[in-house]
């Protein structure tokens, strides 16, 4: 199944606001197995509108369009469905009641404007929304359907997870399920993951090769046997054209989050499905080991705040070159205040004497571990971590831009790390505070 | 003028990459007065790729696309152009050794497979680059052009600004400048500025109006006089069809950075031109007066530090539901040692009570108050900020999320503002930063 996104908006077109609501279509598409071949952007304009819908349409099964549905004189983009459709656009009395009665409980005006929004093309199903005023569309042109919602992320989301979804899911041939997994990682780069699990790799594709592989029919012609990263056949899979019931790996380097490997199988069977995922996992989790730090959607400090509330543990924080960063995300997590004391951001090299009765210099091994011992002690937590060293762009004491230093403090002892980072000063500042955590993770995790 | 852009990936399709790409140019297309109208996204597969060229040349004058130049198999943007063409693909040998020559600089090894990236369609220009390997293409086709580009950001960045955008701006017809200048405030909502600039915006509308306004043919069909936010016209100004020497003023929100106006003119006098943008810029500052922090791409921790080291004077920071924010933004400032001096993040509240000798309840005007004054004296800064306050979900204390107060302490005196901010506990997060830095930068450039 084919299904092409058509982003309305005239704001798109000129760069004025991102365009992030053809991406979550296309992972919620990909995640689904449903090819998808063509994005277009359009702007506020009927004709212009009708003929990118009618462009996608010609190619696809379906196609899902968001924006140009509010109130005003530039959302056109029903008029440009009814038109393509050759439908008129009906008033619907009762889309005109509930779109009455959501505005007047928010104690919003009731201006005649709103009216439009009533407005479906003959033939069309409205999609009600919870959040927003605007309804959605579902509009069948012959065997085909154009879906139809607002531009708001929040309610175009709504209306994907409550309706267009399943109902793709319904005319999808086939009755199989797509399930994925994102390990993600820290501490090794993309080449070096690739080459550690490149036997998994090989033997997967060995598999898949091995028999009649249905591959979409245009990302054949770029296909190489040999060529696995981050080759066609992870592509193929995750739009939903591979091999049934053989994982697909494949690599997402995400600069200062680390790099993420992504899991994939498309199957008739959901629990072989999740067994072979699982199967999965735990090979390539034998071989990263703890660089691994957590699955799907877990960020690096749910991790280490999971950890420190299973552990029973308090924490401190002591920054110079990361300037808060790590305080800011361990504050970031809802109910911090259950481990989280407190940080010190000792920029000043008098701070860190003050506060942590550091002499000598500021940037080195020795000193990160004074920090952490001193934050430790000052706010009384059980561990503390402290950052210090060069973000640039200018050498500090004659150290180079990108040398950090990363201290920790236990009760037991105190440790001290060297990292060696790249990138310009916001870079820097955004991967010592990935390493900061990431050790802090692994030490609260060996305890 | 029309360029559509075409961005090429299956990464793309699949929302596993982000297109930045196509804003950035379209952005780039706006400023310098060139209509867009469509943007597509295709994944690497050379029918489809031709096919989106081929329809978007057909409608436009030029192309811009980027990706799929690089050296793996899966890169076939260069032979979906020289299909196009109608032309073969033709090795060049002094190409191939600048990228030879680059390869062995970087001390990288330098594989055959590098040499596709020297094969160019017969009849195409390279453009060569700084940064990579790959060269991108121009690629005459009839009285049109297609303009190709790596995908990656910072080299395409770097051949739009070097070749494309002077290459399309001489095919420009017309010999007209755009300029724009964006006015950065903070404080007011996207409505209340509407309202207090609506006369300027009227009267430029009018002037603009009673002529033979230029508009795009297409940008007319949902046009009406009235309807000027973000109206119409602004549209076609930004898209370079307005009428000349008139200035046109439009918004764009962006959450937690506050509310940007954008004054932009076409003209034929470069002089003429920033005249008349001045004349705008101020007469919006008098009538905003110290909502506007900056002008362009200067940041609110930009300001600040710029105040601060015009007067002078040295800062310290205590947080407690930003957590770091405040001072990892003043620490992003290369040279922020010149002026700060170390921050606390006092999240438990004894810590609060130990650093700062605060009693009694922790979110309150007076807690913001005396936590600047603990910073001032604790860190010997000639000035202090603190913020406190609920970010959520939960209530603290029985105060409801959003809750926030910000105290700030100098010599001559301490305030406290309290402060209503909406959102999650993210977004009440960055709103509380913005507004101490805000509030900051207020207080220093009245001394």
């Amino acid at each position: 199944m084919r299904v092409e996104i058509v982003a309305i908006g005239t704001e798109l077109l000129l760069g004025l606001l991102v365009d992030t609501n053809s991406g979550y279509i296309a992972q919620q598409l990909a995640d689904n197995g449903i090819d998808c071949h063509f994005q277009t952007r359009v702007g506020d304009n009927i004709s212009r509108i009708k003929e990118a819908l009618a462009t996608a349409l010609d190619r696809s099964d379906a196609v899902i369009c968001c924006g140009g549905l509010g109130p005003t004189s530039d959302d056109v983009t029903r008029e440009a469905i009814a038109n393509l459709m050759g439908a008129e656009l009906v008033f619907q009395q009762d889309i005109w009641e509930s779109i009455e009665a959501r505005l007047s409980v928010a104690g919003r005006s009731i201006a005649s404007i709103n009216k439009s929004q009533a407005m479906v093309p003959k033939g069309a199903v409205p999609i009600l929304q919870l959040t927003g005023t605007a309804p959605g569309l579902i509009c069948r042109v012959g065997e085909k359907a154009i879906y139809a919602t607002p531009g708001v992320p929040a309610e175009m989301k709504e209306m994907m997870e409550s309706t267009i979804m399943a109902d793709l899911r319904r005319r999808r041939e086939g009755d199989y399920v797509i399930i994925s997994r994102t390990l993600r990682t820290w501490g090794l780069p993309e080449s070096r993951i690739a080459e550690l699990i490149s036997g998994r790799i090989d033997t997967l594709d060995k598999l898949a090769l091995g028999d009649d592989l249905q591959i979409a029919s245009g990302q054949a012609e770029a296909m190489e046997p040999g060529n696995t990263l981050p080759g066609e056949r992870e592509r193929a899979a995750k739009s939903g054209s591979a091999r049934l019931d053989v994982p697909t790996i494949a690599f997402l380097a995400s600069s200062t989050e680390g790099v993420k490997i992504r899991i994939g199988i498309k199957s008739n069977d959901r629990g072989k499905a999740l067994a072979a995922i699982e199967r999965e996992e735990k090979a390539i989790r034998e071989i990263l080991g703890e660089s691994i730090f957590s699955s799907d959607d877990e960020t690096m400090e749910e991790v280490v705040a999971k950890e420190l509330v299973k552990h029973n543990l308090t924490l401190s924080v002591v920054e110079s070159l990361t300037g808060g960063l790590v305080a800011a995300r361990i504050v970031s997590i809802p109910g911090a205040s259950q481990f989280f004391k407190g940080g010190l951001v000792a920029y000043a090299t008098e701070i860190k004497k003050k506060f942590l009765g550091l002499e000598g210099p500021v940037v080195s091994e020795e000193a990160a571990v004074k920090m952490a011992e001193g934050a430790r002690r000052e706010f009384k937590s059980d561990i503390a971590i402290s950052t210090t060293g060069v973000a640039g762009p200018d050498k500090q004491e004659d150290i180079e831009p990108g040398t950090v230093y990363v201290g920790i403090a236990t009760a037991q002892k105190s440790v001290g790390y060297k990292l060696s980072l790249r990138g310009n000063r916001d870079r820097i500042r955004q991967s010592a505070t990935m390493a900061a955590l990431d050790i802090l993770r692994k030490h609260v995790m060996s305890l």
